[in-house]
């Protein structure tokens, strides 16, 4: 069923999409010597239901080629991906999004719904077709209702050019995707986020890693205790790392999870961070690592403690008080006297307190970009959208706004909508570029819980140079506010900085990191605190800028920006089909 | 939320859909005394998943306008029925199929994904707009995936115009619609079925009374031990039928089941029938009804029992050995000094012993045309297709197969593949019209159980005469043989005969009823019998013919015929956008 194949083919501008423009910009960003050596890299994908069993207990999943995580895909920076996605699906859409990949020539090729495509129906077959033009480590996930939750995942790795050096040495690398699983299913999950009440689904069942947990109340002495559950399920069995003594390993981790902030360690083996979000960071050491949903990093562990046991990989959850079983894996030495899938001797490390915000903050400020690495920020920014988290109500429902607007999605994509001229597919009202500043009160919850909706868009200047900083603030109850990763499509961003409380634009500018700041997709915005970020809007296309909790996002905690689309090349019909495009009405 | 009106306009002519050519057929079958008095019934649905609890479990349903049943459709013979669905599911598409309507001059809206129509994608609106042009009791649910089972179903109730008789008397009409019901997905349903080996959901958890059920193993005193179950859950009240003393009532009565072939009673009231699927029978008194899915009926009771009592509403399984308990409701007299919703003193009637199939032939035997109101079936048809009905398998997947051709949908409509001369979007090989009867063993199971799958149809001389005799047959197991309601979209068929054993094409057509043979949308094939049906190909569309066992046509249990597609007028473009006619790509 899979086909997965890596060529040496004609370069991407050959095997790039008939009949669409290609705009001056990949050639800008691509070297000749990537070129020489690019491959196309293949994978026939078809998506379907099946029951699986990632925590022992058996769940409906949405899978790729029949499993989830799907296949990780890896090639080489310059290389062409090719995914053909054949939607195999009952009555149910998808569409799916390369997490980290800019899409430079190819914004139809983002995966996201209702801004850069219509969804894959049924029986259809959608090929995504796009380059890889950076090293490092990446994620892919359905990008349509809550679909990433329900399965549809995995992890990119893009490896530098043979030859190529990185500011680091390793002997090879492991991968690890991580997750945080539900029973229910997200049809229930995202009805009961629309009920008035809301029903919330709760704190996760299990947490995952590589598709592997264990839910808590499964037990081998009472499997009937739980419908559908068997501990022995080889769905459930933990992944197994394994290192040969005295070598040093690179861990490419992404998390991919749908609600949780998590804090991940190896049992004894100190972590050198060293890449985030395919950014080379200044190396730092930690004990054990705080991952937001939509991050990814690479450490370095040097497998240089006693063979002859086993080690946990652990993940908790941090930021949220927990509710879920520690997830694990193993990690076993090659020739050690222990079975490679046997239980380490010890209880699994617990990380972080849940609620230690300030170590959290700490290893955001330790992030930055590695000194021979550095991508010089723009001096200044052309302009500056200054964003207001805040959890509020329509018509009784709990809501999520920027700046007292509730995003929704529109159902004519953006990027056709604004390509082909067509009125009426969103709200032509820009969003506010800012909030009352001066009078908000961060730290309670908001006065007037009531706000409103929008599909509206910012459009942005091409080539102009953008600072957003999101604040954030109190929810609705009292003393409460969540860390929450926002992730920007088609560009990575400049991290200016992280503060505490209210952010005043005639103040923190001043308190920018300009001198080495860390590249990123991903980013927390942390409890009552506020984070900065500069871009350059250079990339022609619709690009969605969210929360990356799942649930967030569905209840409104995204924009959109636009730049150049006039810039942007003839749109493939098959990104057509739905709203006002449906039977290529326009 | 929900708009319901009823407006005297234009008479039908006048408000058809601009730019569509109507047919001649169209006034040949509208009297102009109906066109005189006809108005435009309109309703607005919007479809969405809401949490309701019908056998007083807690389960996410699809919803119309956040009910399940939906709202009854009522209307006078003649009336324009103009429903606008709005799909406000997450990434489901949703088409509504108007069971019994022939849709005479709008073929396209007939509802049946894969055949006259593209899905409706979440967020868009598609408006059906037909004319019911013959009194009577019919249904309407969704024709795409398994979504019937999940909740979008209900009734359309034609009434006949103001001055015209019908040939019985009553009071007024009471509707009930019968259903199973489960508590697992119709995704997980779905998806078992196509497992392997197949995880097949069981029998129903409740039987319900327009949408009224009980889940047998939810009770007051352990409601915990069954996840939300809430006997006092006002949607699982019986429904209550109230009657005047005296009176004569018209129970019209549909079944929508997934799986269940139904007994039906009314405790202490013997039942008349005096309609079946739009057409009047020659009355015959019953003490239980037999009913299918997809079948309606009419019965007249009196109320002619001791007033101070309720009585028993009660449906029971048939057909299959029953694993659900008995599905009841209330019937309560004015006047009588029991409270409405107080449980009759009795035990529900248990209905038929479940295996007795001969009672049930009879049932089909005494369904004859009303003298009044025969219309005589053509003398001889111009071609039979004989089609045996098998359980097979395909690649170790249970399939059912027709003629050893199991049927599958194609993604792009055949209504519009066939207007638009799209090439390849289906099989053009025309499936078989008989099979090898003289040799094939119909007592037991296939001697070769694999076959092939198609989405091939036969194409249909406009005009000519059909007929069909559907070959029922042992399954894949010893002994057994299930009882398949198969129904045709936009027509009705004359039922000739039924037969147990080896239908013989040189012996049984002798023995047809073309006397007084009852016209139905419908019918029965008996275990192990035939089942005899002619009609004329003068409907110019396509057509979908199908067991109304939801499972069965998933696994393949249908056909498909074309008829004089060319007189179809301008298709709307609101059916296009999928498959081959994604994005106008044609």
């Amino acid at each position: 069923m899979i086909r997965s194949s890596r060529s040496l083919a004609a370069p991407p501008l050959g095997v790039g999409a008939p009949r669409r423009l290609l705009c001056s910009l990949f050639l800008a960003t691509t070297t000749l010597t990537i070129l020489a050596t690019a491959a196309t890299v293949r994978q026939d994908w078809e998506i379907s239901y099946q029951f699986t069993s990632p925590d022992c207990v058996r769940k409906l999943a949405v899978t790729i080629n029949g499993q989830t995580p799907g296949p990780t895909i890896r090639a080489t920076q310059g290389d062409t991906i090719v995914i053909s996605v054949k939607n195999s699906l009952l009555t149910e859409n998808v569409a799916i999004h390369w997490h980290g990949i800019r899409q430079i020539g190819t914004p139809w090729a983002d995966g996201t719904e209702g801004v850069t495509q219509c969804p894959i129906l049924p029986g259809d077959v959608f090929v995504y077709k796009f380059v890889v033009d950076r090293p490092g480590t990446y994620m892919y996930h359905a990008h349509y209702g809550m679909q990433r939750s329900a399965g549809l995942n995995g992890m990119i790795v893009v490896e530098v050019p043979r030859g190529q050096a990185e500011p680091f040495v390793y002997e090879r690398d492991h991968t690890v995707l991580l997750n945080d699983w539900w029973h229910r299913s997200t049809y229930e999950q995202a009805a009961g986020l629309a009920a008035v009440p809301m029903v919330w689904v709760g704190e996760p069942q299990a947490l995952l890693i590589n598709g592997r947990g264990r839910f808590v109340n499964c037990s081998a002495s009472a499997p009937t205790m739980v419908e559908g559950c068997n501990v022995a399920h080889p769905d459930c069995a933990p992944a197994v790392f394994a290192v040969v003594p005295g070598k040093t390993y690179r861990f490419r981790i992404a998390s991919v999870t749908s609600l949780s902030a998590l804090n991940f360690e190896i049992e004894g083996h100190a972590m050198t961070v060293v890449e985030a979000d395919g950014h080379y960071v200044k190396p730092f050491v930690v004990k054990n690592l705080n991952i937001y949903s939509g991050e990814t990093y690479s450490v370095l562990i040097t497998a240089n403690q006693d063979p002859n046991r086993n080690y946990w990989l652990a993940s908790n959850v941090v930021s949220r008080r927990p509710g879920t079983v520690t997830a694990t894996a193993i990690l076993s030495y090659y020739g050690g006297r222990s079975s490679p899938n046997a239980n380490p001797p010890t209880t699994p490390p617990v990380g972080l307190p849940w609620n230690d915000t300030a170590a959290r903050v700490r290893q955001s400020l330790a992030t930055v970009s590695h000194p021979a690495h550095i991508i010089p920020p723009p001096a200044k920014p052309d302009r500056a959208i200054l964003l207001l988290n805040t959890q509020n109500k329509i018509d009784g429902k709990i809501k999520w706004a920027l700046n007292n607007v509730s995003f929704t999605l529109p159902h004519t994509p953006y990027l056709v909508a604004l390509k082909s001229g067509l009125l009426g597919a969103f709200d032509e009202r820009p969003p506010p570029e800012t909030y009352d500043h001066q009078r908000y009160d961060v730290f309670s919850p908001p006065a007037n819980p009531n706000t409103t909706s929008s599909d509206g868009l910012y459009r942005l200047r091409f080539g102009s140079v953008v600072d957003v900083v999101l604040q954030n603030a109190n929810m609705l109850g009292a003393n409460s506010s969540e860390t929450h990763p926002w992730h920007l499509h088609g560009h990575d961003f400049w991290v200016l900085g992280y503060g505490y409380g209210r952010f005043d634009p005639a103040v923190h500018p001043a308190t920018y990191n300009l001198k080495d700041p860390i590249m990123k997709n991903t980013v927390a915005v942390h409890p009552f605190g506020w984070t900065a970020l500069r871009f350059k809007a250079d990339n022609p296309g619709v690009w969605a800028f969210h929360c990356h909790i799942e649930a967030h996002f569905f209840m409104g905690m995204g924009v959109v920006f636009e730049e150049g689309v006039e810039r942007v090349g003839e749109l493939p019909k098959e990104i057509m089909g739905c709203g006002k495009t449906r039977g290529g009405g326009h």
